[in-house]
Order: C-alpha cells, then structure tokens, then sequence
C-alpha cells in the first residue's frame, strides 16, 4: 500500500506554502502557471486526491472534531471541553483534543496535522504566543481549505470565523464593584499582560468599575504576570510590596494562591481582605475558604463552539456568514467575599 | 468515494452493542451463531476492514501518538499528559487525545478512529466501565493489527503489553501507617467498588497497614462509592454514620472535601481529624489547611509511558517482549497530618 501524499508533502518537495500548493490545485489566479503547472503534474505523477479536505468534506465526513487548546491545567478548558463532548456526542461526533501548550509551533503543527482529513472542523482558543506573535495564518490556511473554525475564549479580529466569547469586561467590572460594594478601596489585581485578548478585557472592566466608583487607579496595585502560569514568588514579593484589602485575580489558582498569601500574614478572609477569582472550579468551590468567582461557563462556552461548528460542517450553503456570541458572566458568591 | 465503515455503524446498522460486533468478528463464542453471522456477512458486505494501520506502519508513520483515558477533571490524567507531552515532543511526536469518559463505548469508538491511521500506537489508562465489564477486545484488535499499546494506571492482567504502573498497594500502606503513628485509630476510607484496579490495591495496602499494627479492620468506615466521581451527599451521610479520627481517599477531590465536612462539624484538622488523599495536585497544594497527599508521579509516569511506547514504535524487532514498570508512590506531608 502507498502511503498518501499529502498538500504538506507536496509543499515540502516542491519548496513552495502548503497555501500556494492549494491556491494551484484549485487553477487560483494568484498563482503563476509555472507552479500551477508543476504543482498539477506532481499531484498526478503521485496521484494526490485533494483529499480529505475541501472535496471530502461534501462526499465523506470524518464525524471528528478537532479541538486545539492551551492547556487543561486550567479547569476553565476542561469545562470546555465537557460541553463540546456533550454536543458533539450527541451529534455522532468524536472529539479529539490536542494541547499547544501556549506554543504557536505546536499550535501550528497540532493543526496541520490534524487538518489531514481526520476532522471535519475545528474548536480552538489560542496559544498565548499566537496571540503575542499575531501570526494567524495557520488558521487562515485551515479555512482557506474549506475546514471550518470556531474559536472561543482566547479568539482575534483578524480571523473572520465564528467565535463564542464570554464578556470579560463585564465579568471584571462585576467583580470589582461587588468588591467596592463591601467597602473595600485598595484592590489589587493579578493579572497577564495584555497581549492575552481576556485578561486585556478584565483590566478594563476592572478600571471602568473603580472609575465609575469614583476611584482612582493604582498602577502599583497591579501585577501582570507574562502567562497565566503560577509564580508564587512574584505574587509574594507583590503582596508585601502593598497595601490592599481585596484582590481579583484573572484565573483561581492565582486566587487561591492570594488567600493563601492573606491568611499566612494574619490576614482574615473576607474581613481583612477579600478575594474574587476568574473560573467556578473545583479549587474555588474546594478552598477554604471557599472562593467567590466570576464564573465564565465554559460547558455552555464549549456545547455552543460545538454547536456552531457542526452547523457549519452540515451546511450545504456556498457563501459564509460569520457570528460571535457573547455569553454573560456571572458572579457566584461564596465565602471569600462578605455575602 | 465510498466511506469506510467502522464497528460502530455495524452496531448502529444491526442494533447490537459495539461489544458483540467486536466479538462476533473474533468468532467468539460468548456470541450467538446467528447473530456471529449476521455480523460477519455484513461485515463482508460492507468490505469492513479492521484498519489499514499494519501495513502503513512499515511504510510510514505518522509521528502522532493517541492517548485515551478516562477523564481530564483529575489532576493526575492531567500530568500524566504533561509528561508525555514531554518525552514524545522532544522526540519529534505530536500527542492526540481522547476521552473516555469512563465509558466503554467511547473508548472503543475513539480507539478505532485513531487506528484508522492517525497514530503510530497508543498510550492508555481504561475507562471504569471497560474495568467493570472486562471486556478488552479493543485493545487486542488493534495489538493484532501491530499497533502497540502502552497502559498506565489502570491496566488489565488479560491483555500481555507494556505497563507503567504506580505501587497502588504500597500507597495505601504507606498512607495509613502514617495515620496510625500519628495516634489515630478509626481511619475511615472513602474510594470505589474494587472493580477499578487502582482503588481495590489501595485498599488492600490500607488493610494490610491496619492488620500489620494490630487493628482491625471495620467495614462500615469503608465507603465505596461507585466511581471517582463526587458524591457530597453520600460522602456527608458516611461521616454522620460513623465515628472517625482520620480519613484516607483515593483521590483528591475526595480528601479535599472531606476536610471541608470535618471542619464544618467543628473538628480540628489534623489534630481531631487527619486527613491523606491520592493524587499531588492543586487541590491539594492549595487547600486550606493543605492536604497530605500520595504523590503518584503521573508527569513520570507520562514520561516512561512515552518512552516505552516510542521504543516499541521504533524497534524493528519481530519478536515481542512487554515489561511492567512500577513506580513507588511518596507521601507528601503538608498541614492535613501531623508534621
């Protein structure tokens, strides 16, 4: 049995993008007819069968979706995936998930791999290099190819795809002002850097809410760790770096970490200081005490990136139409904050 | 192009379960003739084929790796996942996943997708159903079709491949002894129905700890539930039952929430009640007090299951040689046992 050559394998013989040997397989004016030429004489030669992709996708459907994502340390994610399980399951579909590990070349070869005809489609939040290089054109090839994406969580402007969203502006608005709310005005804030799309959009909220309260914002009250991995150093040396009696967190690691940090300096939970984290978790709901979040559903995120996705894979129309949902976030109140 | 057909349309097309096709194409006898030929005449019909994987083995492989296992809402899958990630990457492997979901059909459905070419072998921890019903014809299949399989964690005597293990026995030994040095004398467990490998071995390292220290062993401070799932209301009416100076779980989740109802009946931990969980993972490093744990390594066992996988991958040996490796679990002494 020959082995099946693919538009990756002939890219590479050919010394040409994977884009340009599709753009010639399917005769594009972009392309100049010296490599179309080639390119088609190649494809025969190794009887290349535009295959799993663009023409499969009406003859033949894998019934698999892939789903490519930063990490599963992060409850968030594996909320996510729980509810593209539940709808794809239901569907007939398969799930299959690979990890970037916040790498744009894992994020890139995981796709091309995967966009080898095993699935139909694709459910992805972006690495958090990918998101801080803003080279998308892995995904601009992806659907170049016919393969539809929904991105969800970590998404950009710059792709037009559909995208499912929770409002984190909203969410760290909600949260900041339950916190003033209690009479707390020192309010730290651990946050990322602002390259990563959801911790851009929760410091907004957070300065429009002590804005609107009349606050001022301190700078020196903010920390932006580089990613969303755990630093416990830096989130120590921070807090004994100010003053404060609240602090929001951008997920509930960094959250559970601070009460630890609070408790450890005689600190009472909520009086002293209280503390409010993105995620409902099993961290949140198991810490003690346990923690008040900004709960961002990550099953209903995930049930309807899957949704989307599969409407898009079963749709026999030719033109694309495109939409975003935003979901709401809501505040789920628990001990670490005054109730 | 015709589709390939695949176990799961037989079942679907003759209303029988994934399991009896399975069986039937293996001529097994546990199946009715009837039924067995009915199955084998649709089979041919369909030119259903077991996978094509053999013989592209030779002549290709793919660089991917599948990993199935149960779930991804326990930190130590999520290691375990790590850790292949690891050694696999570094050799040049993309890792694909799948879940389970503790279901017996889903492993299979996903077992068969991901043999359809998509994978050099498999790296696997079963589901608790696949435990239960001791079915394994799955795993066989794709054995047969020359596709290795490596098991980790929870593994079966019934089928000859490579094993990573973690002394499950020993970690139940360990932890209990621990629990008794400390003075404590009514150690309740809370775990699963012995069909799950790693619970039964846990529970006898817990026995054996108890009679070697002159103990007896009570039944009725022995909960088991019936998976790793929460259960806070089974395990909140277990602790109104019986009276209990320290608790053994073997998993986190479990732990972690049992300090949460000890402290809510105004204990003391650890001195009224001391409380180990299994499983190294955020929950337990940031519970509050933090939880003494049975570190089972997952990011090594990752690692070692990569590696043998990747051998056997790589060998051209014909001849086939398996070996079980057994890592020793550690006690990590944190604020949930006297120090």
């Amino acid at each position: 049995m020959k082995s099946k050559i693919t538009l990756k394998d002939i890219a590479r013989e050919l010394e040409v993008s994977i884009s340009t040997v599709s753009k010639a397989l399917k005769n594009s004016e972009e392309i100049s007819r010296d490599t179309k030429e080639k390119v088609q004489a190649f494809a025969r030669l190794y009887n290349y069968k535009p295959n799993n992709i663009a023409i499969s996708l009406k003859n033949k459907r894998t019934k698999n979706i892939g789903v490519v994502i930063p990490d599963i340390v992060h409850h968030f994610f594996t909320t996510v995936i729980r509810g593209i399980e539940k709808y794809a399951n239901a569907k007939g579909y398969n799930v299959i998930v690979c990890l970037s590990e916040e790498s744009f070349d894992k994020e890139v070869i995981n796709m091309e791999m995967l966009a080898n005809g095993s699935i139909d489609g694709f459910i992805m939040s972006l690495s958090s290099e990918t998101q801080a290089k803003k080279d998308f054109n892995h995904l601009k090839e992806v659907m170049e190819q016919g393969i539809p994406v929904v991105l969800f969580d970590r998404i950009t402007n710059e792709i037009d795809c559909d995208k499912v969203i929770i409002d984190d502006k909203l969410g760290g608005y909600l949260a900041t002002k339950k916190l003033i709310e209690q009479g707390k005005r020192k309010i730290a804030l651990i946050t990322t850097d602002d390259y990563l799309s959801v911790s851009k959009a929760r410091g907004q909220g957070h300065r429009k809410a002590l804005i609107d309260s009349g606050l001022e914002v301190d700078e020196s009250r903010i920390l932006k760790l580089p990613t969303m991995e755990m630093d416990e150093e830096r989130i120590r040396s921070f807090f004994d770096s100010i003053e404060f009696d609240a602090v929001l967190c951008v997920n509930e690691i960094f959250a559970v970490f601070s009460m630890r940090v609070a408790l450890e300096k005689g600190l009472k939970i909520p009086d002293d200081v209280a503390v409010i984290g993105f995620t409902n978790g099993l961290l949140s709901k198991y810490a003690n005490p346990s923690l008040t979040v900004v709960a961002q559903h990550g099953e209903k995120m995930g049930e309807i990136s899957a949704q989307m996705l599969i409407d898009k894979v079963e749709s026999e129309k030719e033109e694309e139409t495109f939409q975003t949902k935003i979901l709401e976030p809501t505040l789920v109140v628990r001990d670490s904050t005054i109730n």
